[in-house]
């Protein structure tokens, strides 16, 4: 393994077990000791549905906070599960770095591949929930097909209850 | 990286250079000195078609015969130029094995990894040349979503003239 490289390993998390798994299994298999690699957490945050009624918006502004209030939260959350996965399981010398994007996981975690100039792309085979998965279509096949670089698609197996990327 | 694992790298492997790429990168990537893997190259080749006329097969005995050599050939022409690979670019370490079976390449590929418990499929992003991927469908997307293993999906990069897995 080219040690000396300084590889950029942008990994796509969200709120799946699914995609954890992938995060660990790069961890264990893609991480060299001696190696000097970037991990770069990337979530998409769906973008705010703007609820309206005929007579004006759905919901109050104290509402909508409220709702923005949780989709931060939740992003949070995700990436603080990550990173304490990388802390755990990975080598203490990992760097980690985190971007958050709103937009549609397809156009965001693709635009940021490109941009970075990830040396290789790591997500779960679904990468965004199921509901959303049913009308979007699989975000890893969109990414697989247009990002330059190698598309590591993980799936978590059926058997395994915890994200260890083991077996 | 888990470098005591012992783990089953399945590289599928075909007459396109993508394939190689594919190839190189891992052995560039995935590959450590330390690690103890197994890289299994496998080659699908396609079922022989039988060429028939209204009175009978269209070709002899001999030509069919023929036409089985070169089939052969070009799997044996493959299968070396991909070892030959392992042996220069990966550590002296690495061991190779080599699975060739004829059939459809999503068959054969996706029974394979299932049936050796592959621990990663890595294949180029298209998987089985130009003319049939027209016909078949892309080959990749049909691994990934049906071998139970991670599949890391390359593709060889417009600008490079080499299959060297390094930019």
């Amino acid at each position: 393994m080219a040690d000396a490289k300084e590889r950029k390993i942008l990994v796509a998390v969200d709120e799946g077990l699914e995609s954890m798994y992938a995060l660990s299994w790069s961890l264990h298999n893609l991480i060299s000791q001696t190696s000097n690699d970037t991990i770069i957490l990337i979530y998409a945050k769906p973008p705010r549905t703007v609820y309206t009624s005929p007579d004006g918006y759905l919901f109050s502004p104290d509402m909508l906070a409220s709702i923005d209030k949780c989709r931060n939260d939740l992003a949070s959350s995700i990436i603080e599960k990550a990173k304490k996965m990388c802390r755990e399981q990975g080598d203490n010398e990992v760097k980690v770095e985190v971007i958050i994007e709103t937009g549609d996981p397809r156009d965001v975690i693709c635009q940021a591949a490109d941009k970075i100039h990830a040396d290789v792309l790591v997500m779960g085979s679904h990468g965004y929930g199921l509901i959303k998965r049913a009308f979007l279509g699989s975000v890893s096949n969109h990414c697989a097909q247009n990002v330059k670089c190698p598309v590591l698609i993980v799936k978590k197996p059926k058997s395994s209850s915890s994200a260890t990327g083991t077996k």
